[in-house]
C-alpha cells in the first residue's frame, strides 16, 4: 500500500473496527493487557501511573523526533519513554511497573518496516537491586505466560486470524551483541560493531532463531547514557534486547541502569547534550540513587507477534503511522 | 503554599516519594487500578488502547487550553479526552473502556481548587445502545466496588493515611442541575441556570450530601456538542455528573451521545468550532453510528478522594501541577 492508499484507509478506521478480523485483534490485546498485569501482580510488581509529559524525555530514540510544546513558558516534551522516571519510582519500591504512553516522530521510511508507530505504549518496568540477568528472567517468564493465557482464552480469535502460536521455552537463547554482528556479517551485512543494528539485520536475526533470542552486552557507543557499563569489561554495557522469533524484530529493551552521578554526568556531556535539562535527575542521583535494572515492551509489537500481523497498524485500534494524518 | 513553594517541593519529588505517605498513596492507587479493572472485565467490559494524539480532541474542557503541535506537517493535539474515539469503538464492542491519558493546560487559578491537575488519566468507558441511567448505574457499581476492595486489601494504608473511607451506598441520589442551581442559590451562590457550576458551588454541594450524589439533566448550553438533547424536554442534554461526598468535588462526567449526523453538525457549528476539524467524526456519523452512552472518571480524583487527601498532587507519583514546572 503507498502512502496515500494508507493514509485514506488509516482514515475510514471507523469501517475497520467493524471488522471481525481487527475486532479478534482487540480482544487478544485485551487478554495480552490483562495477562501482563496479572501475571506482574502475582510476582510482586506494584502499578504506578506513567508520566505523559515532562521537561525532559528519553533522548536515546534511534533518529525519531520528539514532540515539543509550550508548557506555562517553559519547553515541555511528550515522553518518548518514562526511564529516567522509573528510576525515581526504583527508590521506593522493589518492583514497579506502568503502560507507557509515548510519542517518537520517526521518519517516514520507518512505514516500510511495518513495526513502527510514532504514537504506542510501553509496558515499563524496573526492579530495585537487580542484575540485568535477573530483569532477563522476568522478561521470558512474562513473555511466556502471555502467549500462554492467550492461547487458553482466545483460542477462537487465534483460529479465525489463522494464527499458529508457540509457547516459548525460557530460558532463551542469549547471544552478545559482538557475535550478533559477525553472524550477520557472515550472512553478508555491511555492519558497524560501534553501532545498533539496523532494521533490516534486526529482521534477519529475527528470523535465523527458532525462538525468542536475548542480545547482550552492547556497546557503549550504540546507547543512551542511562545503560550501566560494566566494569570489569571497559566500553561493554550491562544490557539486552529481546527479539521475537519468525522475524517480528525486537520486542524489549533494557538492561541495568548507571546510578553513580559522576558517571551519568560525563556520558550525559559525551553525548552532546545538556546536563541542565537533567536538573532533577542529576540532583537525584547526587543523593543517592538505587541500583536498578529494568526493561519496557511495546505493546502494539506484542500484538502484532501474538497476532502474526504483517503491519503493526492492524495491531491496534487507533493506529499513528509515521507520517500518515488519521484518527 | 505559594507557588515557588510548590515548586520547590514538587521539583525534588525524588525525596518525596520515599516517605511513607506517598507510597501508601501509590499502593492503594495500584490496588484502585486493579478493582476498576477486575471490576469491568468481570461486567462483561473489554479494555482498549486509548489514543495519546490526534488530529481532533474534546473540546468542551471548561477554560483549559489544549496542546498543539506539528504532526509531520499537520496539527495535532494531545487528548484532552478521547470521547470521539470511544464512540468508535462503541461500533464493534457492547462494552469497552480505556486508560486515557488527557493533557489539559488549566489556567493558574486552578492550583487552588486542590483538583486540577494538567497531566492525568481518565478511566474511560462506553457502553452501546445504553441509556444514561444505564452507565450510571454501571458507574456507582463500579465506585462502590473500589472502595470496597482498598478498604479490604489497603487497611493498613488507609489507617496509615488516617483514612476512614465509608462505603457507599447506591443507587446514588439524583438531583438535576436547574435543581440544584435553585439550592445553591437558596444557600447564597449567584449561579446562572444555563451554565456549568462553578468550582466553589461544586465543592459546596458535595459537602452538603452524605454520600455520593448524581447530577443529572444539564442544559445544552453548559456542554459540549455530544451530549444528547432529550427528545422530549428541548433544552435538556441526557447527561449526568457524579459528585463525592465530603466536599471532594466531581467524579465523573458522562451522558447518552448525540449520534446523529444532522444534530452533531449542527450543534457543532452553533458552538463556533469549525465542523472540517471533526472531519472523520462526522464521516462517522453520517454513515451511521450505534446510539452509546459512557463517562470518564478522573483516576488522581478518585485517589484523592480515597486516601481523604487535600492536594491532587498528593495523589499520583509525577504530579504536573497547572503552571508549576516538574518532573
Amino acid at each position: 500500500m503507498d502512502k496515500e492508499e494508507l493514509q485514506s484507509h488509516l482514515q475510514a478506521r471507523y469501517k475497520d473496527i467493524k471488522k471481525p478480523e481487527l475486532k479478534a485483534v482487540i480482544r487478544i490485546q485485551d487478554e495480552i493487557l490483562s495477562a501482563l498485569r496479572d501475571h506482574l501482580r502475582s510476582v510482586g510488581f506494584i502499578e504506578i501511573l506513567a508520566p505523559i509529559i515532562g521537561p525532559v524525555t528519553d533522548p536515546g530514540i534511534r533518529g525519531a523526533s520528539q514532540v515539543s510544546f509550550d508548557y506555562y513558558g517553559t519547553q515541555f516534551k511528550i515522553m518518548s519513554s518514562m526511564i529516567l522516571y522509573k528510576q525515581m519510582a526504583g527508590n521506593s519500591f522493589d518492583k514497579v511497573f506502568a503502560l507507557s504512553p509515548n510519542i517518537r516522530l520517526e521518519p517516514e521510511v520507518t512505514r516500510e518496516t511495518g513495526r513502527h508507530l510514532s504514537e504506542f505504549r510501553q509496558l515499563d518496568l524496573e526492579i530495585a537491586n537487580a542484575s540485568y540477568f535477573d530483569a532477563m528472567t522476568i522478561g521470558e517468564q512474562m513473555v511466556t505466560k502471555v502467549v500462554e493465557r492467550v492461547k487458553i482464552n482466545c483460542a477462537d480469535d487465534l483460529e479465525a486470524l489463522h494464527r499458529d502460536l508457540k509457547i516459548p521455552k525460557p530460558p532463551f537463547k542469549k547471544v552478545t551483541h559482538n557475535d550478533a554482528i559477525e553472524l550477520l556479517m557472515k550472512k553478508g551485512f555491511q555492519l558497524n560493531k560501534g553501532e545498533e543494528i539496523p532494521w533490516s539485520a534486526e529482521t534477519a536475526l529475527s528470523k535465523s532463531f527458532g525462538d525468542f533470542l536475548w542480545l547482550i552486552d552492547y556497546p557503549k557507543t550504540a546507547r543512551g547514557f542511562y545503560d550501566r557499563e560494566d566494569e570489569d569489561r571497559p566500553g561493554i554495557l550491562r544490557d539486552f534486547d529481546l527479539f521475537y522469533p519468525e522475524g517480528y524484530g525486537k520486542a524489549i529493551s533494557g538492561g541495568e541502569r548507571e546510578y553513580e552521578y559522576e558517571k551519568v554526568a560525563g556520558r550525559i556531556l559525551s553525548s552532546g547534550e545538556l546536563p541542565e535539562a537533567y536538573k532533577w535527575y542529576l540532583q537525584m542521583l547526587k543523593e543517592g540513587t538505587t541500583p536498578s535494572a529494568g526493561f519496557g515492551i511495546g505493546v502494539e509489537r506484542l500484538t502484532r507477534y501474538i497476532c502474526g500481523k504483517e503491519y503493526i497498524w492492524e495491531a491496534v485500534p487507533f493506529p499513528k503511522v509515521p507520517g500518515i494524518v488519521s484518527p
